[in-house]
């Protein structure tokens, strides 16, 4: 167990949004929470699974909506708080920990407000060792946990919980009553034991977005490059380095979709980078050829400050790096590429791990 | 405790349909579910309020969604068993008996059904003593119960349960769901204790619509008529009768809208009625002048055999009889007014009770 104050969310915010892969939300205001949950209610434990009983109930708090008008309300403390209540009467079981259902953006350190207000440890492991956009999208699906039972509310009180039988019902259910109150909602989710996430989660990997986050910034402060800082932590690769030179993007039903091309600069000279994303950033393209996809890790950061950049703030002229990350192993199993891999997304390409194709002597 | 058999239930179905006012949908596919049910796990036990220790906590439970779907399909056992272990579950209390939300249309015998799939007792009561079609228009309503906590099922096992801080949130989180499920479902709410439903709800409604079904069936075998028999049983009264006319309804939001025009035969022959609906009758109307309003229960029975006719079976040139009905006087205090009186529903009319405009020597 280490306790984690409020330099840590710091980093932990600007490490997971380097796992967001450009989506999952900005951080900044789930830190913001988190950071003044803590002044309020203490430091925060984080614990790693072997130091809870293996019968210890978790479940992830997060936040569920677009991600857009959360920017029109600061906290959704009370939203998390009446969700909490709600599921904890539903399972008639005592909760005993807190973790992230994703590392990558918002909902990273949402959980953090909640625990914090309980005095409850967060686990130092996710669900999905990065951010994606749906429910069922976590690789403790893989092991037949489902999300399900799920609490959503509202700060008024109002709850919804959902018991589904699979993970594609608890999304079609949980996502319109988080409409009904108004697009942002606090939910909770994910039950499961301390035993079973051994085998099913991403461990450590608060951990990891923390280390991401302290080197960027202690890079910065000592003035090394900030970039290598971050694929020195993840075992990632520098893919491509220029200027954003166009980025468009729509909104689907309630989905970020678009691209980003980038106009290569000093060794990438003459060369662009097309990087297709749906919420986060899914495959990027050299000449129409996929070089890295889903479900490894396309960050994009700024060249020099090497702050991750989510979808919604690429503009015109920005300088970027894009880096490829390796996802967690289980990923790239069979079971992992059919839950998540890039035929999940519509594109028909074989996926092939980063350091494959961008590691030193990679022979593609 | 009296034993209900599948004749009871017959007249049940008939009496509650008079009681629906129109409305509350065609109790016909409720009665055959109850009556199979019984088949299956034998005969429903009645209960009166005094027959059970105050502390017994009652649910009622409903369809929820559009009258129409449930045509297709013949049964909502399963989603009501669904929603009914998701609610104890939630309520983490044993439940003693089942009572109807409605004593008016198909709920007032879906909750039949369940019960004796249980092997729980049916209490003696309703919170309506009629029909009306939205959740808050109950007599528990103006004791400060709630439907919520709610639980809503399909037949798959999808559950959502909704706690909400009013009625108004049940409604507006509870539909959603019922649509994601394809326009109706298995429901359970309304949970209260027997000592609270003394005071709250409807007493003795079961056996009153028993009552006026088995007195319409018995005037038809006898040669008399079935609809003094409803008169006398509901201290009723003939209001009109005459040829229909006209029928226009439409449906907005999930709600049949419209108005049925009867002209006049025998002795108010020269005069025409109209009669203006929301899903359930709500006023009658001579020359432009209210005679009958809600909450009194206006029903439109065939002026032959006395059967009761919804809104959506209303038919050019069938033979009618119009009743105005007496409701629970819980209905006419200032509180029942404000909750379902004539101004709730748009008319901006004073309710004048039925019987003061058509009992003999009424002055006006």
């Amino acid at each position: 167990m280490r306790l984690l104050d409020k330099q840590h969310i710091e980093d932990i915010a600007i490490g997971s949004a380097v796992l967001g892969t450009g989506g999952g939300g900005n951080p900044y205001l789930g830190k913001l929470t988190a950071q003044r949950a803590i002044d309020q209610y203490g430091l925060l434990k984080l614990v790693k699974v072997d130091e809870l009983p293996d019968d210890t109930l978790v479940v992830a708090p997060f936040g569920i909506g677009s991600p857009v008008p959360f920017i029109e309300r600061l906290t959704i403390d009370e939203d998390l708080m009446y969700a909490y209540k709600a599921m904890t009467r539903y399972l008639g079981r005592e909760i005993g920990a807190i973790m992230s259902a994703e590392i990558g953006g918002m909902n990273s350190v949402v959980p953090f407000a909640l625990a914090a207000r309980l005095g409850l440890p967060v686990l130092d492991l996710d669900g999905m060792g990065r951010a994606f956009p749906q429910l069922q999208l976590t690789t403790l699906t893989m092991y037949g946990h489902n999300a399900s039972p799920v609490a959503v509310a509202d700060e008024h009180g109002n709850v919804v919980i959902v018991d589904s039988i699979d993970n594609f019902w608890a999304e079609r259910l949980a996502r319109p009553a988080a409409i009904e109150f108004g697009a942002i909602a606090g939910g909770v989710g994910f039950p499961i034991t301390v035993g079973d996430l051994k085998e099913a989660a991403v461990l450590d990997t608060v951990t990891l977005a923390e280390t991401i986050g302290r080197e960027i910034r202690e890079a910065r402060q000592e003035h090394r490059d900030p970039i290598k800082a971050v694929t020195d932590t993840t075992n990632g690769f520098r893919v491509f380095s220029g200027r954003i030179v166009d980025v468009s993007r729509q909104i689907e039903r309630g989905w970020a979709l678009g691209e980003t091309t980038i106009m290569g600069g000093d060794e990438y000279a003459g060369r662009s980078m097309t990087i297709q994303f749906q919420n986060e950033h899914l495959v990027a393209m050299e000449n129409g050829e996929v070089v890295v996809s889903v479900p490894d890790l396309i960050a994009i950061l700024d060249s020099e400050r090497g702050d991750p950049i989510t979808t919604e703030d690429l503009r015109y002229g920005f300088r970027v790096t894009v880096l490829g990350m390796p996802c967690d192993e289980k990923w790239r199993t069979p079971a992992g590429l059919a839950l998540a891999g890039p035929d999940h997304w519509g594109y028909e390409v074989p996926f092939v791990p980063v350091e494959e194709r961008f590691a030193v002597g990679a022979t593609r």
